[in-house]
């Protein structure tokens, strides 16, 4: 998605390690007209998918989750990584690892909205080695769900996420792929032999 | 507004100790139609001040702030709960009790989101004692930004945090206004009277 691209290459920055920081238009402050763009470009993308629930993990995601949401017209469910009074018990549980807060979460999800019906379409801020993502399969899964589609903002494709999940057979479409960094630049794909 | 009465009446449910539980339509499974219609109608209340960001607090705020901020053109900001790599040390803190999750959190917002230039409009999904809404103002008097308006989705009104805010001098709407609770029902302001 070409405006996504223009915005990572004019408000993103680079930090060591290979983190891309976006908290100026997706991470901290969100520019909700993009979000907007955003969900209607992943709608072009999976609207032949008969999509009953957007499923997202929280933070980040809920922001680009919920204008998805509204443009198939169906609820946007969002995991939860803290335990509260009012989720209770009655949960789908899945432990993820988180590399930016270098700390373990449960993933859940209340199985009063997760079914066997239910035909998902997966929302996340990034992709790089598919940590996040492989907890939203799991909660899926042992809803018995399907997993109609894996959409994502940015993958880092030199990282293991991507593949995996593509060698699984799960169609994934990714709004801005990053394919290496140089100094304090992005190299996205299709970009690789400028300079 | 109505359509959010009706919809606690249809959808929410209480829980000991007053809790209202709206996680099949709010905090936790989210209507993004509900959100849209939310969002208009905030802008309807506040469209005279000349807003230039809306803040809210992670998690559940952020899929009602959104839309608000659309239909503003500004940006949305989210204060964070929990310390990441990518925020760093250059950030605004303000130390808040949950008395749902039962323990403390930082607030926590870039101070490169935040400034003297800015009139900021809260958002925030419920309203009880005031505990995250004291944190979003100490946020933007530490910046020394404007509070032009302060939009809840949901308050308790015979909890304490309503009326000191509105003491203060500041301009509150709350969407639905819960004055108490009998049994497993809610009783909205107007309608101490009926049975």
């Amino acid at each position: 998605m070409d405006k996504l691209v223009e915005r990572i290459k004019s408000d993103g920055t680079v930090f060591p390690g290979e983190i891309l920081k976006v908290d100026n238009f997706i991470n901290h402050m969100v520019d909700p007209e993009l979000m907007e763009e955003m969900g209607e470009d992943f709608y072009q993308h999976f609207h032949d998918k008969e999509v009953t629930k957007v499923l997202t993990a929280e933070v980040s995601g809920i922001a680009i989750a919920t204008p998805v949401a509204k443009r198939f017209k169906v609820p946007m469910l969002f995991a939860k990584k803290s335990q509260s009074l009012t989720l209770g018990g009655n949960v789908y549980t899945s432990r993820i690892y988180s590399y930016t807060k270098e700390q373990h979460f449960n993933l859940r999800v209340s199985k009063d909205f997760l079914s066997a019906d239910d035909k998902v379409l997966i929302i996340d801020d990034f992709l790089a080695n598919g940590e996040a993502l492989s907890g939203l399969v799991d909660l899926c899964q042992q809803a018995g769900a399907e997993v109609a589609g894996i959409g994502i903002a940015i993958e880092k494709s030199f990282q293991a996420g991507g593949e995996k999940f593509r060698q699984a057979g799960f169609d994934i479409y990714s709004q801005a792929v990053i394919v290496g960094f140089t100094d304090d630049q992005v190299i996205f794909a299709g970009e690789e032999d400028k300079d």
